[in-house]
């Protein structure tokens, strides 16, 4: 797929600014401060490190570094005046603050805003009264345009051609931390531009640890080998996990493959538009449990991915709130079991109002390498 | 170098709690609430990437969820007792408080705290009087000891390891993206376990984007081609820089590629005990300054490396406070000019009593890829 083929996300700027402006309204804002990079990017375009964000009723200024002076003109273009800071970016926010004379209630992101720089809005910015707002730029995220959609799924491609391409070589007396190089080097060669969380590549009795990184344990016999990795492109990211066994499964290790095969298959395809986050990680959750594993199943199903890797929806127990049209989220039952290993399986899902859509092609059948 | 030659850098974490509990009794606090994941690690080896740490005069507790119970016991050994929570961290959190009776005064960390969970202190833990600290555990980290120097040193192999594999393959017609795949291919081979921040190949007009990555412009003649990157070991962090020519250098490239090695040499040399922040990144500021390149010089010069890859002490224009014998810092002079191209050369510096060690010994000369 070309470059040129695919339409770009930042094409709905425009409308993403409209429907600020619009939250802004509804919750009585004047302004809203976005202190989230991956917001800024959403809003904006731009992909730099540093950068705070002022939006109201008729303005959009970013502020950011001069580290960034060139790469924000190419990225932004008209969707907001920039200023270069030299010293410190807070400094110039009650530069520009201080600019726009109706603004008075400004919303700051709580969840994106550390206390440190809360007490320099309560200290350097007390002339202005300062309201927590979540999720406001999040729950426009959650929903992706056809734009977003096209790079999420050159995403999930670039990362199926690096597993196709790795698979092959994965033999006992590889270390998991040379697997992770073989992966990451024909991630890179699919063109993926970054990798959106360190690769997990969990062997034997480390695929029990479901946040393992790739460490140099070499693979045996025997093992599971569970590879959990994304790639990136235009800043919207993949994220697959397989688990493998190398050489002949054992009827214990079939086992529990087939139940988390099988709660995979049936979370994504139950997946509609209005289910609650916790309707659908009771999907899988209540298969597992039911075949005598619930204990085993220690996290919850899904989350979304776009412009970061975790991002709204949640699929978990606590989550009452209903999925929208429009969403991608990870379909990712695991089973693991301390000393003996684990199970994940990963899908990437696109959810319309027609229902879902697995995105992600790569086979989920037990797969035994010799 | 073997793992076993290497002394673990958490065999010091007693005197760690011993130094933070002196910390303690100095800021008048009963205890100290931890939730920057760096410094949880360095307090208690664990490397998870979700934990809270309590820490009294008597007791040190880590909270983590179920996905690390296993990782938890193996990492941290007897340097804290641990809580598995099931739902919330924070609701075990006012648990564990609950249980210490003598406890009223409870600091936190001002930098690494979101307001959204500043403002769960100020509600569900509003028995307790919560008190900002800044760089607690910082202070401790910015001195490196013996185990943690040779952890940074084998992190700095590393990555030399991979830049020489991959110099001799960058031609003209090679993707920067490739490039990273080959670089970050041959670091995974050296046996780095992570990347520890996206890994910068910047060709042509792109090397004047001091925090470009990898992107898809293939390398031309003539080019320079900025290659900034990293490799990690049990959590330390490397971080070099070098900047090299495709084909001849013109006169242009090589005055300014010869400004930005005087400066790194004058600066990595004129390092002392004692010495600001500020007078470390004149030494470069001045020299590039004076010959013509000062307003091209938009970065600070440079910064600490340890578990975090940017990390205390800070070489900048700003900084007043002295550096301390210990410490290990980056030393990154560059000269940028849009449009044209940019040269960046950054060693890893070791800071003692005796004066400065570059622990990076990969060549500064120029150097024309044929």
């Amino acid at each position: 797929m070309s470059a040129a083929a695919v339409a770009s996300p930042i094409d709905n700027r425009p409308a993403r600014l409209t429907a600020l402006r619009d939250a802004l309204a509804r919750a009585d804002l004047d302004a809203l401060l976005v202190t989230s990079l991956a917001n800024i990017r959403y809003v904006t375009g731009f992909s730099g490190s540093n950068a705070l964000l002022v939006l109201t009723a008729k303005d959009c200024v970013l502020l950011t570094d001069f580290r960034y002076a060139t790469q924000v003109e190419e990225e932004i273009g008209s969707a907001a005046s920039v200023r270069i800071e030299s010293t410190n970016l807070w400094t110039g926010l009650w530069a520009q603050l201080g600019t726009m004379a109706s603004v008075e209630r400004v919303g700051f992101e709580s969840m994106h805003l550390l206390h440190r720089d809360f007490a320099r809005l309560l200290e350097q910015g007390a002339r202005w009264s300062w309201r927590p707002t979540t999720d406001v730029v999040e729950t426009l995220r959650a929903v992706k345009d056809a734009g977003e959609l096209a790079l999420i799924e050159r995403a999930v491609a670039m990362a199926e051609t690096a597993l196709r391409h790795t698979v092959p070589l994965l033999r006992p007396g590889i270390s998991e931390t040379a697997v992770a190089g073989i992966l990451e080097r024909h991630l890179r060669e699919a063109g993926s531009e970054a990798f959106p969380f360190p690769s997990i590549v969990a062997s034997g009795p480390r695929s029990a640890l479901p946040h393992a990184r790739a460490g140099d344990r070499q693979l045996e016999t025997g093992d599971f080998v569970l590879i959990d990795f994304g790639a990136v492109t235009a800043g919207y990211c993949s994220d697959i996990t397989r688990t493998f066994v190398l050489g002949r499964a054992s009827d214990e290790q079939r086992e529990v493959y087939d139940i988390v095969r099988e709660a995979n298959v049936r979370a994504s395809g139950a997946l509609r538009v209005g289910m609650t986050g916790m309707a659908a990680d009771a999907v899988a959750r209540d298969y597992i449990d039911a075949r005598g594993f619930g204990e085993a199943f220690g996290h919850s199903l899904g989350h979304g991915i776009g412009l970061e890797v975790h991002e709204a929806p949640r699929l978990a127990r606590v989550v009452e709130s209903p999925l929208a049209a429009g969403t991608v989220v990870t379909i990712e039952p695991g089973i693991y079991r301390a000393g003996w290993g684990g199970v994940r399986i990963e899908d990437d899902v696109f959810l319309s109002a027609l229902g879902p859509r697995v995105l992600t092609g790569f086979p989920r059948d037990l797969h035994e390498l010799s």
